[in-house]
């Protein structure tokens, strides 16, 4: 079986300036990066004002497992169906990070016959624009203790800086650091951490940013720190948003790549499901909406977490209506939240279907809550069993919903043609009616009851004495009236990981709320997030390499 | 006046589709970075194999001062004049990086008439070289930590880990670090340190490689670490040298850019001039031999630094033969070493210049020493006297040495026609019988010896213990067998930058002996050499922005 560094290799792919005029973009609109890539000029918006816009259809899952789903190659194979069947699609998805690359995941574009390509090239460093983002937010950074080595007259209290510098590497060791040693000419000691590039605000920003003057209003308003009267310090009192808005002047523009089918892919952005809200540009998915009449896009981790975000951060941002959301589940997945063991899960087993598939169930109510008709999409194994596949079935008929088997991943598009039907079908025959969960104006405590309770089926929520702290702060300077995004588990609709399926009765522990100010939420974090990776004892960056003859090897 | 982004910005590039096409490129041989940068493909080495090298002129100068030389300045110049004169000229030049621009430089890519452009790229992302730097660097460097906490079988010692990260970024709180806080999840705590990019060991390589096997093998030999029992641990056993090499594909490739005036400028790699040896890539001199008939480049710092490393280290390992040498002096650079106050170098001085150009006629017998024939080019100002200027006329044609005064910065191309003149008609007619100074097969000392008496006048080399233990030790592992890179102030022929003009009777003091052995050469450190620099009180970057018609401030 080849690997999908090796179909990706041996893909004919067409000049990337063709893949734009076939959706009708002259080479004005574009700056080649090579052959095959490019970056969409912001013109484009422009131009299209009066265009209306494609339907927008988000691909989400169930609760992941170690089993895996394939959302992302779901995402690929559906857009690559909608061209098969003569529809003018377009995807939009997020861009790797180099981390994970080098990790365990050892690439992220898809897989097998679903993919986008240049593989190897957006695995890597792309058209640059995760380091314009380790730039800007380590000028900031760099900016910050250079501020209080140089005199300090804003009087930054060095135990309350909360800017963070990057780096886009899975490298633990840098989580927790101590800077400034070596005395005088080397700043003030304190204690600082880095986080991975996709964690940081500046990404959160680049992906709900309407355009580059917002960009940069947006970077000003970052909170890095607290002043030593207790008071709010932004970027903006560094001067430096202007700088960083002159490093990100590229990055801003999404890019433009092609799946094996050559369906126009735009790849713009890809801030962490986690701290932040998982979602390519917004940019980018409205450019994809003027280029194409069906827009389909992605959100990490599961739909509760994923699409709520979605729902509530970017939709709300951006002004987006979605049409339509497939849900992606396998029956494996689908067991494992039955509680079925890992090395039990090629076994067909009925009664742990009608178990795991509470979770799907709850997964399609909240879709529903938001007034978008859902689509589920079962991603087929060989193991799967009739008898476990008519179930899944029949349970969704009941529910209202549409479902299809797709195998996009051994067949590309044309193993997505009837989730293609079934998405094409759901947008002309149901109408969405999308609206956001609740308001921004609500204060912190509302949104999270909204949110813990509708959303994740929780009795409550519990705030432990320092997100009680952190939320009268914010209430105290004005900075409480954002959306929320929280960060959880993504394994369960609970805060513990434990509870697979459809859990209740629990309650939900809110350990610590920040604001990203620049990007405008609430972070809630329930849990101990990792904002940096490790590399694993075996890292994938072992198994990479570049032959004499430009072969790649190890990127997978 | 105009600043030099005002100059840049209202410059007539052409599409380097056709600046290319003029060097006899096609556009099979590049990769567009948008319409006005491109990759240079490495087969066009191949492809020329059997042309003839054009002739290579290096640009150096007398040991600089805060009065400024305008070194690139001359160096873009020379080549616009050359092509003024219907020659087919190449310029060969060092990509800057993002610490001094956001620091004090602002940019660096030429002034005035003589710049290369788009200034605005090239001093920001560029084509990303920097950032492939950074990421194999710090892959390389988390992938120690990995090792260590996973573990650790090749027992690396943790106190004599070697290799650090970097960021190519100001940024002094980085210096000196602690890092792996926090217990057991973040891996062993030790200090550790980051470096600014230029300055990393991964630059060095990508400047001296012949192909990408080549750097691959040397990102192999890199000497990370110590073991236990004392042994030297190199890159390759992590492993990871092929990974590297994969971040590095495209960074390998040189970049194609024009000047004002549409010179074809290649600009490629950007080593420090001090750890390392500060000249753009081998690959990028060598291609520009095959495309150019005349190729002007330039190293960094003065002559006894930069022109020696450029023979030395760079000519030796790309078998490289240098036709002529142009060494910029100003006439206020001059007195300064003839040691007159910044506030008086704009009067009149004959007697300071009479004492200060003995720093001159140093660095034309050095020149002389290698066997180059030099060329003086004084870079005029508009307080330089008529007196003054042809005391130095009279002194340089005493040596035989042709002199020419250039007003590239005011007037390009035009106002280095004398230079050009000078340069054309030294290669004519003074043969350059170019050597090395020394052979790597000798000692440590021995090496340092030549160098240190030959090049700068010294009387011999003290050696700290320190540095005495570390030849010991790269003797005892067969490490020292390489070109040495010394790293020592530039504003002087000495170690002492209070010592100008043309000090004798000194001894250099080694403090310290390491080795770049993937780079393949020794580094000989004389003083405090800050490899990672700070951001100053009023940083470039606060000045810095991007308005919503894209036009940009505060680079220059």
């Amino acid at each position: 079986m080849k690997t999908d560094i090796e179909i990706a290799q041996s893909s004919k792919m067409l000049p990337i300036v063709e893949v734009a005029k076939n959706i009708g973009l002259t080479e004005d609109d574009i700056e080649l990066y090579g052959k095959y890539k490019c970056k969409l000029s912001l013109d484009i918006l422009e131009k299209n004002r009066r265009k209306e816009d494609g339907k927008l259809v988000l691909v989400t899952a169930i609760n992941p497992t170690p089993a895996g789903e394939g959302k992302s190659t779901v995402t690929v194979g559906l857009g690559q169906a909608l061209c098969k069947m003569g529809k003018n699609a377009v995807i939009a998805l997020r861009e790797p990070s180099l981390g994970p690359v080098f990790g365990v995941k050892g690439g992220a574009a898809g897989g097998g016959y679903a993919q986008v390509v240049p593989m190897e090239d957006i695995n890597l460093h792309f058209t640059g624009d995760m380091h314009a983002i380790t730039s800007a937010n380590n000028l900031l950074a760099a900016a910050i203790d250079n501020h209080i080595h140089q005199g300090n007259s804003l009087e930054i209290d060095s135990r309350r800086i909360i800017f963070k510098r990057v780096m886009d590497m899975n490298d633990r060791s840098l989580r927790s650091i101590v800077i400034g040693l070596g005395g005088k000419p080397n700043g003030f000691l304190r204690e600082d951490g880095f986080m991975i590039t996709v964690a940081s605000e500046v990404m959160a920003i680049l992906c709900l940013s309407n355009s580059l003057m917002d960009l940069k209003e947006r970077m000003g308003n970052i909170l890095v720190a607290y002043n030593l009267k207790g008071e709010p310090v932004y970027c903006k009192d560094l001067k430096v948003e202007g700088a960083m808005a002159l490093l990100m002047k590229e990055a801003i523009k999404p890019n433009l790549v092609q799946t094996l089918e050559n369906t126009p892919a735009i790849i713009h952005g890809g801030p962490f499901a986690n701290i932040a809200h998982g979602c390519n540009s917004i940019m980018a998915t409205k450019m994809a909406l003027k280029l194409g009449d069906y827009v389909v896009t992605e959100a990490g981790f599961g739909a509760d977490l994923g699409a709520e975000k979605f729902f509530d951060i970017k939709c709300r941002f951006g002004e987006l209506k979605p049409s339509c959301v497939v849900i992606v589940a396998t029956v494996r997945a689908i067991k494992h939240h039955g509680g079925v063991k890992k090395e039990d899960l090629g076994k067909n087993n009925v009664e742990a279907v009608a178990e795991g598939i509470k979770n799907l169930e709850k997964q399609i109510e909240n879709i529903k809550g938001f007034g978008v008709p859902p689509v589920v999409a079962i991603n087929r194994f060989i193991t799967d069993s009739e008898e476990e596949l008519k179930f899944i079935e029949d349970y969704c008929n009941k529910l209202g919903v549409k479902v299809a088997l797709t195998e996009v991943w051994a067949n590309g598009g044309e193993g997505g043609l009837k989730l293609g039907e079934a998405v094409l079908d759901t947008i002309q025959n149901q109408e969405s009616n999308f609206q956001v969960l609740y308001e921004s104006e609500l204060t912190i405590k509302e949104k999270l009851d909204k949110i813990t309770t509708k959303v994740y089926g929780a009795k409550g929520v519990v705030y432990t004495a320092q997100a009680e702290k952190q939320i009268k702060e914010l209430e105290k300077f004005g900075l409480d009236k954002k959306p929320i995004c929280i960060a959880k588990t993504q394994y369960s609709l609970s805060d513990n990981p434990q509870l697979l399926g459809r859990p209740e009765g629990f309650e939900v522990t809110v350990k610590e709320v920040r604001v990203s100010n620049g990007a405008g939420f609430i972070v809630v974090l329930t849990g101990d997030i990792m904002t940096m990776p490790g590399l694993p004892k075996v890292p994938a960056a072992e198994k990479m390499d570049i032959l004499n003859n430009g072969e790649i090897k190890g990127l997978f």
